[in-house]
């Protein structure tokens, strides 16, 4: 039975110990996402960064706060997974300093030193297994075509679900799925109960049936 | 009918479409406040930033997701309330510049200047009338009652609520209500149910009950 990863929701960085960098990712895709996996029979791990809903109560659910936290889990159970589908939204920037103590207002202001946060999907596709699949996510807000297919480059996967800005925290989505090539494989548009049955189909045909 | 103008949640500022810093305020201490102060036979205005729960039918409820619309909404509605409980966790750091699409990651990070947003409480409670109040909290995570009487008196408050990083998103709370004098007039744990009760039973006799 095929094993899918599947990430979701924001991921947060801290300054201190109550401010925090995120962005709004709602977990809702990774969701319907799990539902349409299980849906196909196959097995599912979730690992999520810190959401209000609830995954099905088939897959398998591990929590993480940060992405380095997401990094590790995702490292560890990839080992046991076919392929791994990056809906997340981990938070791609982490201040130099963590305060340990809550920051004070002095009136003047506040430099922030932001460091990029390891990319978690480039980091384990790039050291997949031949028999295992890769399918992510852009969120773009412009040139969205030609950045979804640098970004598959760039994050060594099979296929890029892009989406904009308005599927942050929003019922519905409206996605195209690019290949390698660069071909618009599938336009999907609807609630992400729909999207995600569309999106797990032509996962189902184009690789888990590939590489079975 | 005394009318309560209570401040809930955290708000979001925005470096980009997409990411922004914020705090895990619930707004769970909010809601139960609204609660306890209609238990009494009080009008409530709920001006919250984005969460995730409901809050009570009978209060009114105004949305804003920044600190500075929280400000506007807070300026607009205390002119009519009797008092004002700023249970809020409005982010108190502004990116300086906006960017208006998505940040690319470069892979050399990011500096990120951040300016302080107006203090929503110490504003509105600095031009109130005579006969209005004002209860502010503050989260400290060290020297904490000595910053609770700090902001107290910065905020012009009638008493401070003080409360630890524990009570974010947190079913419980353990505060101590704090007079101008400095004194600790009161001390409460457990739910945030009954810690908001408590709250509004000392504000009913120091400052309803005064201020009629």
């Amino acid at each position: 039975m095929p094993r899918i990863l599947i990430t979701s929701g924001p991921t947060r960085q801290y300054l201190d110990p109550v401010r925090y960098l995120t962005n709004s990712s709602s977990g809702q895709m990774g969701r319907w996402l799990a539902q349409a996996a299980l849906d196909l029979g196959h097995e599912v791990i979730v690992v999520t960064g810190p959401v209000e809903l609830e995954y099905p109560g088939l897959a398998r659910r591990v929590d993480v706060t940060t992405t380095e936290q997401m990094l590790d889990a995702v490292t560890t159970h990839f080992q046991d997974c076919d392929g791994i589908i990056g809906a997340a939204a981990p938070c791609d920037y982490r201040p130099e300093m963590v305060a340990s103590q809550k920051i004070a207002k002095t009136g003047a202001g506040l430099t922030l030193n932001l460091h990029e946060t390891p990319d978690v999907l480039a980091s384990v596709s790039a050291s997949r297994r031949e028999n295992q699949w890769s399918v992510g996510f852009a969120l773009e807000t412009e040139d969205a075509r030609f950045k979804a297919v640098a970004k598959l480059q760039k994050k060594h996967c099979d296929l890029m679900v892009l989406n904009g800005a308005g599927a942050m925290n929003s019922p519905n989505n409206d996605v195209e799925i690019i290949d390698k090539a660069g071909n618009v494989i599938a336009q999907l548009k609807g609630s992400k109960a729909l999207v995600a049955r569309g999106i797990l189909a032509e996962i189902q045909s184009r690789l888990i049936e590939h590489y079975k």
